[in-house]
């Protein structure tokens, strides 16, 4: 480059929460910041998100609730949850400082109600701060104490918008310097430092800008992406994307074009459409009639099973019973596919052939009559025959098959991405030979964090802002 | 580097089944060739395989032994076979130059018998030249016109050795220079000029070779690199792997340093220790006692479904008059883990919940009554319903459980790598961008082929001879 329009010690890009939290953090590390966002407006796709933060070990919202927990607990449950080739060592630290994490978003201005919802669903419709994600599930409640850690922000329904706002107005009281509309397209990156600098656009002007200490990449994933995921991750290419059309890795590929090693890039996470409250007093059945899972686990392992390793085809059969104890606003919109008087008949109309949906819902009801679910270990609570008018879903249903037009417009899964960067613990960029790479960070879904091909919700904010706020105290104090 | 201790236009790294292609096609189209191999004998992992080429299109032994077929058709199930995530391009070059690879391949000294060998088997005893990979099987039966298209050269067994033996004899007669016992351990690289040469070790000395047209790595896999499998593929970790410790991934290693990009690095192959012969006359289930794949079809993918779609847990069930109709010799020396009288003492004995096994085997036999097999559509010749006696073998079985104390030392999975560098269709390696890296070139297992999620035998020495040909081609008419 031929000079510097402008610079900082640390220049932060993106706004979203891993973007946020680096920029505080060096902020208050004491040097010059400037947190580079590419639209007009602030908070990324993670203002967009449910606003769930994966936390726990002994949190203040935990104990409030009575929900006694530990850092090896947490630890157990993540690696397990996080799996298979979950990063162990990402894990252990991102357990063992969360209590410290959590007290540090309420210091930020993060509220948290100590109140417990205990129904399974995506997204409760009240303010409470604390659920389960499938920790009192199997096979996780026999590897680890079962402590809710699903730690929610108080607002109802999607909250990613306040969790954000929190950490906007954090970022600015820091004393950050927040610049919009400014598209960054390249590192500087001289032989001898390291990465110094970006090259952006603003308002259709490239500007470069000097980074003293260092920059931080946290400008979401490859979602956006059809030719990366062409590449990396082809099975996601059919479904309904969750992120922005900003999540297009773009960072990914700077970071890779000085030498950044990748990780992880083919993992997914797939949400279904099914209701889980619904689920857990049902079965779910593969395009063989055979149940695959215990549908009282964290919803979105369903749906990484039914997407990943059962080819996408899935269905939900429940009967009258069942239905009607589902609280109509944990419903979401859907009403019953079809329904029949009985198994036999709704095999038939969903085109199974014959017996194969009765012989699995039999073995089902055979082991069910003592309260037992043997083959899949559903927790006895939900465990109950099924029996008189049934009824069933299909995950590939359209907006025809619910009362409410504005879901099931895709294929009844949503899809992201988990893998990226490679990163130490503490944000630096690695190159292919294990190398830091001076001078760059990465944080959020920019990098590859504690997953594998495993997600539970809240581990995305949980893993943008912990690892975030490292990436940025390490950035602050590197010196070239 | 200095300067230089020896060279030939073409270097080609490896004397595998591409490698030795390569160097042919390169010698043939007139430039100086030096083959360059790190082991003191010469076919790489080639030589230790079975020795099957996955071929058609209408070759002479097809046609000899009355089996039509055309590219079309080779096409449509190659697609389907090699995916999710295959690469089409890759795969219309391969059928439309099928046949005419068939006859270099006979030109070049590799004996194919006109015969048929009509058992589902993974390596036929006898001296037959065509055999079936689960064409006639669904879903493949039903998307294109079967033919069989595996074709094996003449020997009994494992035949590896044979293919290996004539194209290094072919290698020789060509006029290329080969050279053992020399490890390449980097690329040289100029600013200007693209890849250059390479850096090689001889007897603990480093030589510098140029090459004045292009580097032809073929080197094989990273199967033997327990890093790189933690990073790309963990789940093979576990499992017995299928290659020497000479894929260690060095080559793939070598050509990202000079910025290539690679693809499919997650992708596996896992073939499963039970009997094909036995696996069509029986079913088999897994760990919650269902079916999941028809058991008539390609043996790998049965391999490939359990152990990345089932949790690696499988049981192969038949009853006594399926077993008596598999020939000793087909049996791979197992004998059955359990046998007992009925279907629900197997079930018992193996663990399952009760009702589990025996609802599977009712469903089973109740359409087998009628021959067919509405849910996983195994061909009517293989479904018969179970009667009477019943055993089963678990895919996890030692060496206690067969009479061959050389079977089943590993998890009864072995497994190897699919993915590599990314390279267009003739062999040139691409980086990030998409652009061709000047010089470099890549084939066999070093380089991303025909496949994305799937795997039929013959597909590796077919895409590593056809593309090996190809980059060998490319590299000489190279003009810097």
């Amino acid at each position: 480059v031929a000079g510097w329009d402008d610079g900082a010690d640390v220049i932060v890009v993106g706004s979203g929460c891993a973007g946020a939290c680096a920029a505080i953090e060096a902020a208050r590390a004491g040097v010059s910041v400037m947190l580079l966002e590419r639209t007009s407006g602030f908070g990324g796709t993670s203002a967009l998100s449910g606003g769930a933060l994966y936390l726990g070990g002994g949190t203040a919202v935990q104990a409030a609730c009575g929900f006694p927990d530990t850092p090896e607990d947490m630890f157990s449950f993540l690696v397990a949850a996080m799996g298979p080739g979950a990063d162990e060592r990402r894990i252990e630290e991102y357990a063992a400082g969360s209590v410290a994490h959590f007290d540090w978003l309420v210091d930020a201005g993060v509220p948290f109600k100590p109140s417990f919802w205990a129904e399974p669903t995506w997204t409760p419709p009240t303010e409470d701060g604390l659920m389960w994600m499938g920790e009192n599930s199997h096979p996780f409640r026999e590897l680890a104490r079962p402590a809710p850690r699903g730690h929610r922000p108080a607002a109802a329904g999607h909250r990613g918008w306040l969790l954000m706002e929190v950490l906007t107005t954090a970022v600015a009281a820091a004393g950050v310097r927040t610049v919009g509309d400014t598209l960054v397209e390249r590192l500087v990156w001289d032989p001898s430092a390291g990465v110094v600098g970006v090259v952006a656009r603003r308002f259709g002007e490239e500007v470069v800008l000097r980074a003293g200490h260092g920059v931080v990449l946290a400008a979401g994933g490859f979602i956006a992406n059809n030719d990366m995921l062409a590449q990396f991750a082809p099975r996601l290419l059919d479904h309904s994307k969750v992120g922005t059309d900003n999540d297009d890795g773009r960072a990914i590929r700077m970071a890779q074009a000085v030498g950044a090693a990748t990780k992880r890039l083919e993992t997914a996470q797939a949400s279904i459409n099914f209701p889980p409250a619904l689920m857990a007093r049902g079965i779910v059945v593969n395009g063989s009639a055979a149940r695959f899972i215990n549908e009282d686990t964290y919803p979105g392992r369903v749906g990484q099973h039914a997407l990943f390793h059962q080819g996408g085809r899935a269905f939900l059969v429940f009967d009258e019973q069942g239905y009607e104890e589902v609280a109509e606003d944990l419903r979401m919109g859907r009403i019953p596919q079809w329904t029949c008087e009985t198994v036999a008949e709704l095999e038939a109309e969903m085109g199974f052939p014959e017996r194969a949906l009765q012989a699995t819902v039999e073995v089902y009801n055979f082991h069910a009559e003592r309260g037992e679910d043997p083959l899949f270990h559903k927790q006895a609570k939900w465990v109950r025959p099924l029996r008189g008018a049934v009824g069933a879903m299909d995950v590939a249903a359209r907006r025809a098959h619910t009362n409410d037009g504005a879901l099931d417009q895709g294929t009844g899964f949503r899809v992201f991405t988990l893998g990226g960067v490679h990163t130490t613990v503490q944000g630096e960029v690695l190159d292919r030979e294990g190398d830091v790479i001076d001078g760059l960070y990465a944080a959020g879904r920019t990098s590859s964090g504690i997953h594998g091909w495993g997600y539970i919700s809240g581990t995305s904010l949980g893993d943008g802002t912990f690892f975030g706020r490292r990436a940025g105290r390490a950035a602050a104090r590197h010196v070239r």
